[in-house]
């Protein structure tokens, strides 16, 4: 059912990605909101944080997926270092 | 005109820093409709970097605000130490 | 008894900082022993992760006494803004 | 000439990481020496900074080592799945 090939998110894996997503959207718009309501600085820090915190989430089990399915189906078919290039990069920016 | 005497943020930073986050807002949903989409997990990868990142620099601008305002009026009050203990904390999980 | 006006570490707190540093160094040289001896590489990115973490703390630490210190008699004195430039400039850095 | 079966960096690669991570033991050093001397925190949190950078680096190179060495041949062997646990699981710590 993937629509495409590249993608290797199972559907119960997406499911659950999506509705972590959901709730980070709600998280960074009561961000703005507490900006706009001019909100104690450190609780607005904290709201940022946290929502930071849930972004690497989503990002390391899309990352956990990538690895399992894409670099996984690459290395078997004997083209997996152009992945694993790939894979570096992004962990790099990630990191920061 | 602030509402909240907390608050420290010039209403000219304040717009800047809602500018910034109405395009993080759109940027979070982005990344829920690339996972909707099934679209490649390292671009997906490279938008929650880039959302991290934007959030990371709303946060250290609050901080500046933060540390200009009440910090530093807490200090000329004497009663700074407080305050330092309360952004060293905040300071450790923002690090995270 | 500090030798230099600009710092603010207690000598309590300078002896725990040493000390601290002391078994990173050995952390670190720890590390190229790893490196040197082939260990398996998860192993050695949990220490270089470990190494990390204890320089942030101590960053974290000297941080504190800064801002308790430096900051806090360059804001008495209403010198206070270019030393908080330079400390959301240093946290900038810090928190990649 | 691996010591160790599980090892995967190159000599060459080895080589250049044992240089870098000398680069990075005299760093350190230099940080505790900082300490000493009452160096100002500024210049001392910078110089953690980049050796938690440098640090990231090495580590870095021994993840893409890594990746390129044991999980690769450990997926062409169909026991991919628990490397990858394994990897996820060093990339959430490393990521903080």
């Amino acid at each position: 059912m993937e629509k495409n090939a590249h993608s290797m998110v199972s559907q119960r894996n997406k499911q659950d990605l999506l509705n972590r997503m959901r709730r980070l959207e709600g998280q960074v718009r009561g961000i703005t909101k507490m900006i706009e309501d001019d909100r104690y600085c450190v609780d607005i820090l904290l709201q940022i944080s946290a929502s930071r915190a849930g972004l690497q989430k989503v990002g390391l089990s899309i990352l956990d997926s990538h690895t399992r399915g894409c670099v996984t189906s690459a290395i078997k078919e004997n083209r997996g270092d152009e992945m694993v290039d790939e894979l570096i990069d992004v962990l790099d920016r990630f990191m920061k």
